[in-house]
């Protein structure tokens, strides 16, 4: 052991999905937009100014601050922006949780969560799902020192209606609420129309899955301007700059496209939909999804087996090798000619075995 | 008070320099590079697809990685890049200095590593500069929970020779020595050639002075793979994707470019060595700067008033309020022209003063 390893932080880090590169995989992995970001962000990425990059960028953001205030019909001291929605959320465990009592999640969920609470020595519970993988609201109605969990839920894609996350936030006056609505735009109910009404709601969305920006690194957050200013203050004490110039000019346009936005996110409804019906015949099970993703069971043939054989075919999707998990697959939703790619292999893969 | 505000972490956040936007107005108080980035950044960032950027960026950065382990004749396993140095640092503070003991760095010196300390819980000692700002290498050798200082120190510009620098790193086995190289380039000898004798050295460094990159959020750290290991896993426990593509792509050009890198590095050098002599001729005094700035105080006029003057004729540089520096300008090196505005201002405000 080297003399300064015992001064040194141990965790045990986030495991991202894989990202194999090349043109010909079909990758249904990371619940990435199948399609392009909003043709505007190709024009203003070719037209920026290479010779502005020697200065800084602006540090509180305020050109994409003030697109999305402007877009949720909110105050511009009730936007935050961060590298991802990780970053925010990262942010907002630093700055909301710091209670010392334990904090809520769902067992399964986001698997970053336990990761950020280990990071930041946060105690934690973890109320587990119902047996159709539901989150039982009243798990959240106790003693605790703040609460997160994403609608839909992820990896099941299951929504909660919006009156369950009111009645939570309603009966947590005294910490913090945290909605991660990475998955909302595909077809769910943003609980930011309830911000103006909880003083505790924060709401998180990101740019890597609606908005077809991955590849950017944008997230952000919404709720009342104190939160707001806990939240940058913390920030400001971690990273003044961490919103590059390129993400700043290319994020606006994105917000931008309201009608691109909506044309997109529909075809990604139409083709979930029409996958759900097709897994179906195939045998599949799954929990009903309003997410960009399926999170699917076979009745025979065992998930892992599943995934290796998929994966040998060059087609990518996500397996967690966990109790409970272990037999499902979670498939994003590409486009339909990569979701027709993936039925015609399972169609044969599934009569053979 | 609200009812959750007691569960909320306070800070006291960094203050960036101003950002003043325009193009008339003579920008001297960031550090930033006068010059624009290397001219293939401009071709790739023309050359991006903006299609790809539905896609999760690499998280390993591995391109990133790749060219500057070679640019720097070090393993793979010895890098590691961040959002700006400013992220580098925050997550070695995170992962470095966890042993409850006191970590060491100068009373004057970059304003951000107390709020590090602050943020993280981390207790800290700041010994004090001689009376010239130099640092004692001889503080830095009791017991201690890890050791940070920039070389060139800022806002002083003053450099620690090598050989001080391998004595406290010598005398520091059991801790973490990092050392903030933000403005090695424009002068000194980097500590990186250190490294491979100590297991102990982290060497940080970011692409927003000498590479002129300051909008694309870039910084790096090289050591041990052990050190690099530890960095990374607690990097992935806070943000696995914080290098968007677009800095990922656009880095690697800027250190390809090693002919640019000379020349505009030394333009910069011959031009604050012009400075200094002009700031002489009008009366200045300043502790010798191997910087890209020149940190001056007037025999006669106080700073504050200087730095009133000179913002109210669009020229901006920085001004620290604080006891021992608040007589004292931070001046960044422009172009030749931005530095004859400057002079030619002070002269005539001098004179009639």
């Amino acid at each position: 052991m080297k003399a300064w390893e015992a001064n040194v932080r141990r965790v045990e880090p986030y495991v991202p999905g894989e990202q194999p590169r090349g043109d010909r995989l079909i990758k249904l992995n990371t619940n990435e937009n199948p399609y392009p970001p909003a043709p505007g962000v190709a024009w203003v990425l070719h037209e920026l100014d290479a010779a502005a990059l020697r200065k800084y960028p602006d540090p509180t953001a305020t050109a994409l601050v003030q697109c999305l205030a402007e877009h949720y019909g909110v105050g511009e001291d009730q936007v935050f922006v961060g590298v991802g929605s990780d970053d925010v959320i990262a942010m907002a465990f630093l700055t909301f949780f710091h209670s010392g009592k334990p904090i809520l999640f769902p067992d399964v969920t986001y698997s970053f969560y336990p990761v950020w609470a280990k990071l930041f020595d946060i105690p934690y519970r973890t109320p587990a799902l119902d047996a159709g993988f539901r989150i039982c609201p009243q798990d959240y109605y106790g003693d605790n020192g703040g609460i997160i969990f994403p609608n839909p839920n992820a990896p099941t894609g299951i929504l909660m209606p919006l009156e369950q996350i009111e009645e939570i936030v309603r009966r947590n006056p005294s910490v913090i609420v945290i909605v991660d609505e990475a998955y909302i735009d595909f077809g769910g109910t943003s609980a930011i129309r309830l911000v103006e009404r909880y003083d505790n709601l924060l709401v998180v969305q990101t740019f890597s899955k609606s908005r077809a920006m991955a590849g950017m690194r944008i997230g952000y957050a919404i709720g009342q301007p104190e939160l707001i200013q806990a939240l940058c203050d913390v920030k400001f004490s971690f990273n003044s700059y961490t919103m590059n110039a390129t993400s700043l000019a290319l994020g606006v346009e994105a917000v931008k496209d309201e009608a691109y936005f909506c044309e997109t996110t529909a075809k990604i409804i139409r083709t979930r939909e029409r996958a759900k019906e097709q897994l179906r015949e195939l045998g599949f099970s799954f929990p009903d999804s309003s997410a960009n993703f399926i999170f699917a069971s076979h009745e025979r043939v065992p998930a892992g087996e599943l995934f290796e054989a998929l994966r040998q075919n060059q087609i990518y999707v996500r397996y967690f090798n966990q109790p409970r998990l272990n037999n499902y697959l979670r498939i994003s939703v590409g486009t339909d000619e990569e979701m027709d790619a993936l039925f015609a292999f399972l169609k044969e893969y599934l009569w053979k075995a």
